[in-house]
């Protein structure tokens, strides 16, 4: 499992996760992971994976991602909370709390009805995958390949309900990783962008993040910063400019 | 733990569990179980049960039965998610997935309100139960008895908020099972019965059912089929006519 | 984890938690705790706690409880829910199943918002501790002090939402145990007082308790009873007037 805490800010509350104008607010997210797998006479893996997270902001016991899988020579094939397959490679956030939500901005063209089941084939440094939403009443479909070498990647995703292609790139050298997203949706005639650097020396790293899009009316950017303290602990933060509104986070982080 | 996942069918969307008219749609439930128990110094034991299941309905965490009991020589007091006594035998149900629900006709004068204590007495091949709902405003309470040998078995139900009484009786020869249920019910003037077979050869076990009332205007019935591919992993599937719809549901289901 | 079952009473149905009218009920409450820690280079602590509960009355999964926190020299750091400050020390419930409430009738000047972090620190016998709601678009902060020798213990509580402070005092001489509290709350201009004590001898605890506060017309009071079987399994109950309302309890507590 894994939690982090401490304290956040938004300008005039915008980001308030309690829905009050407070800019000062606590954080506190938890997540208890549950894993099981099972092994057939033929060598297929089924495998079960549920996470149970408690947020401050609502008191109650949520269901943070729930699936099952069969896995063998022919791929992988997963039902429940699965990955879009037109998301093959994200931003990731700064902050290391809750998030300060730059990615989000470089995302936006991400968003669609939620998949339910997923299928995936890996071959070498090649992955591709399919997704789609199932008997909801909604038609929504994606597909996404990558190629990942472990010291870059270039990614294609594409999402049929908004019509969404979107690249992805990143690497990694001397310490410094980057990633970058370009999305350009058909249906809304709008495109995102981000890219995410971030630099490790020792038990520091240190973030930044800028993305923009043609929705929101500023570009959204940050920086953030996170201190290994060993046993998975950390501390973490960071501030961002979120659509003209400045949001910031610090505390901690552990795996347990 | 345990988990099935697969696509399910049903005619006009008549069952779909999202609430779309889509025929197709998929199936996705896990269930994870966490078990107690204890003993005191006089030989009782205490014990607890919890099942977490996530359906792909509602995207939250479910309670699928939490029950606590003592028990000892004088029989088995459970309170929480209790069997209701009447229902001493049911049938299965075939599919393997969410279920058909072809058992469901053949059980539907069972329904009443669900109660919270239960008191069961084994001896031998005899079991006596009751159960009641104790509190809720409601008058709802319910006996059995069943006498099981293991080759083959007899049973009787009454529950009174429904004044409906259940046969039971089944048996097992030769890799065939049978069982077989019978309710009248005096308060809604009403019948309801159903028989289901199973036969396996081998990692193959076929099954039939066909159950009837006087509540739905036609039979319900199918048949299904699980193959059993080791490791507490099968591939499952059937298909049925339940009030003149067509279902059918076919999938994996595995423990973990 | 733990859990409680048996039979409720409650004059009129006044404290039903079925929400009917039906004097005599069924309780049953289940807790199942899980945690987890680690610990950084320079010696921290972090932690994870979280207690999923099911309760009789809804028949779902309730967080009844999850927090997480960091300690060290410093003390102790605790985000998620977290104790009031002010509360340092309160009575116990008599019943020993749901509780029978005479200890509410004391502790009804605690009443305000709920806190989401807390700190604490401890120095021999001295604990002093301070929490807040923050970002909740409330202003409700709480300090505390406690004086435990264990033997016997002293402690002072304020809450300034309700101006309220509260003191509270104790101990344990030859098998009893006595625990009282007195509020003083500013803004309500009210009061209340609780008095608690238990005795021991063998497997038998016998329990005793007054309050009364300016709400309530009238005082509560009660008394209880638990019986060790043991490992961890125990007969529990007792029987109370709250507000001039009879209500009772009887039933099994175990530990699993």
């Amino acid at each position: 499992g894994s939690a982090v805490f401490g304290i956040g800010f938004s300008e005039n509350g915008a980001a308030n996760p309690f829905g009050s104008t407070d800019e000062a607010y606590a954080i506190f997210e938890t997540y208890l992971t549950f894993k099981g797998t099972t092994q057939s006479d033929n060598g297929l893996e089924f495998g079960y994976s549920s996470t149970i997270a408690a947020y401050d902001t609502d008191g109650g016991l949520n269901d943070d991602g729930t699936s099952a899988y069969v896995s063998g020579a022919f791929g992988k094939l997963t039902f429940g909370s699965v990955n879009e397959a037109s998301k093959v490679a994200g931003l990731p956030d700064i902050g290391g709390l809750s998030g300060l939500g730059v990615d989000n901005v470089a995302e936006a063209l991400w968003a669609g009805a939620s998949h339910n089941v997923n299928y995936k084939y890996s071959a070498g440094a090649f992955t591709v995958e399919a997704s789609s939403s199932v008997g909801k009443g909604v038609d929504s479909n994606g597909v996404g390949v990558k190629y990942d070498t472990g010291t870059y990647y270039v990614g294609l995703g594409y999402a049929d309900d908004t019509e969404a292609t979107t690249v992805y790139a990143g690497g990694s050298f001397s310490g410094v990783n980057v990633k970058a997203m370009y999305s350009d949706s058909n249906t809304a005639n709008q495109k995102a962008w981000g890219i995410y650097a971030d630099y490790t020396t020792g038990a520091l790293t240190l973030k930044a993040e800028y993305a923009d899009n043609d929705i929101v009316t500023d570009a959204a950017f940050g920086i953030g910063a996170s201190y290994d303290l060993g046993g998975g602990a950390a501390l973490v933060g960071g501030i961002a400019s979120v659509d003209d509104n400045t949001r910031a986070e610090m505390g901690v982080s552990f795996e347990f």
